[in-house]
């Protein structure tokens, strides 16, 4: 099959590598229908975080089972499924306490599971996923081609964002801010519209994602970042700020605007990747009693409550993609997401 | 009158000083009945903070009214009243809000107010209350004199065990580890309890705490601290940790202690000063969702919550009082806590 590695700074190749096979019992063997590009791939493409070695890259995908290990349950050759971005039991206690990307068992994509045995990278034709009844969720039936997009979206951007919302403590009537107009932020926009805020700040400097966000739900937008947008935002807010801020980029320059922009006694959920810090500053909560919260979000634990409103359409997390590639050029996809010429790129294998 | 000055380290002196005076309407002058030592006055006391100038010192007292500013409505001659650790309005946005501690007109004791007029350190015999109606509680009669420890607590630490709870998400049923023994330690397990946890662990070396602990409810004791600690307090809790760590301590090992005892997507509730750190470690945050929260404890907003449990008996948070000393003594007070011979002391003028 054909497959995506990443050799060092911008050098993103598609080969031919040998078709994954069941392992244990409990595997799948998944033929991508869509992946895509995630921002935190263009951190080891920007060379950000350096790569030791070059290996396979994707962990987003949908797509339809083709063959399943003789322990496997509840997932059936031919089903339409959702993978998370990450691999998981479902079963133990970290994921039966909500928090499956902590989950006992599992494992990243692109890489070798806890037994030793590879489970393959997203952006490829095919992928063996290590525990099948865990991981995937099926579709009630094979979707239309334009749910495709929002069942994607649900692997990672919409979890997320909606994850973001969750650990800011959005309910109805919060007020929110959101910093960063990537995907992810974009669906925070959507998770705390569908949460109940009664207003929603979103800060983006881009007019197309202006626009989007105010689609998926922002009731304002604030374009001024660092001292400026702090002053903006806290104006808005009672002279204070917003009870929950989200953090959707993982920069130092991110967080400080996100904590100064939240009210005293306000939360701050976060799911930007950390980019090498920064650091909290605990006296600076200590006094503003600021909470923040938030990491790598168990989107497994989400897929159950989202899916049913992508399938309706009563939320439509998938119109994020704004580019879409075969697979062959996998290369223009991450150079489009780098060159911010699209914000998140859809690939058919 | 007889007030207390913090001169350097070590050095703790119980002078004649001005009586305080009205400065403006919303003033009251309280005549101390009883007031106490606080773990963070150790902190210039040991010389760990510095001190640029000599200071009055002390912000927990009880007391009785003896005058009251013409715009005074509520609080009047006579009343036994509570003050919390700082002043504040009560009305302001961040005092609605539920952080008072952040009260956008408030001051500290011991400190000029925002119009420029001292308001007394708590360790005299007289202060200056800038917001009477704001700062101050009466209680519904004089209380009998056994009351007075437990009332004295409202001023700081039940208040604040209180907040470590909350702010750790303390719920009924949950699983809540409290690191640190001091008066705010054994405060956190009372309300912890109070709030229904169904399991509860104090990290305690003293024997003498240790029992306070266990009569303040908690069910479990670990003296181990560091990695032995953390490896203990994990096995309890399915191997993983606890779902709501108090952190009372606020130094940099402490918060390690309890980031490392909480389960992936636990909340550590901390209200530790922080002792010229710990920056928080993000990544370590992101990679196990575990929450942070907390600060400057907002004690004025839990006065009528706490202050009927006191009164009836229903919780005895005086207890952390193990010594009663006269105020012209306070030298002593010092010496008692930061020999670690007593919990908290209790002055009295």
């Amino acid at each position: 099959m054909r497959a995506t590695t990443i050799y060092g700074e911008r050098d993103i190749r598609l080969e031919e590598v040998p078709d994954p096979v069941l392992v244990t019992g409990r595997d799948a063997i998944v033929r991508v229908a869509a992946a895509c590009v995630c921002g935190s791939d263009l951190w080891p493409y920007r060379g950000v975080v350096p790569l030791r070695a070059p290996r396979r890259i994707g962990h987003e995908f949908v797509g339809i089972v083709e063959q399943v290990g003789d322990q496997v349950q509840k997932i059936r050759v031919g089903d339409f499924v959702i993978a998370p971005f990450y691999d998981c039991d479902f079963t133990c206690v970290n994921c039966r306490n909500g928090f499956s990307t902590s989950c006992l068992h599992g494992a990243a994509w692109g890489a070798n599971d806890r037994d030793g045995a590879f489970a393959d990278g997203g952006q490829g034709e095919l992928v063996r996923v290590p525990h099948a009844d865990g991981s995937l969720v099926a579709t009630p039936s094979q979707p239309a081609d334009a749910l495709i997009p929002g069942l994607l979206s649900l692997a990672d951007v919409m979890g997320t964002g909606h994850h973001a919302a969750l650990s800011a403590g959005v309910t109805a009537g919060s007020s929110v801010v959101v910093v960063g107009d990537g995907a992810v932020g974009l669906c925070a926009v959507l998770a705390a519209r569908r949460l109940g805020a009664s207003r929603i700040v979103a800060m983006s400097r881009h007019e197309d994602r202006q626009q989007l966000a105010r689609e998926f739900g922002a009731t304002d937008v604030v374009a001024e970042r660092g001292d400026k947008g702090v002053a903006i935002v806290t104006e808005m807010f009672d002279g204070v700020g917003a009870e929950c801020v989200l953090e959707c980029v993982g920069t130092k320059e991110s967080m400080d605007q996100a904590l100064r922009s939240t009210r005293p006694g306000g939360q701050v959920g976060f799911v930007g990747v950390p980019n090498g810090g920064p650091e909290l500053p605990m006296r600076q909560l200590f006094n503003t009693n600021v909470g923040v919260r938030g990491g790598m979000a168990p989107v497994r634990n989400y897929v159950e409550e989202l899916l049913p409103e992508v399938l309706s359409g009563a939320i439509d997390p998938g119109r994020v993609f704004d580019l879409t590639l075969p697979l062959a050029q996998v290369a223009d996809a991450y150079a489009a997401m780098d060159q911010r010429r699209a914000i998140k790129v859809l690939l058919q294998p």
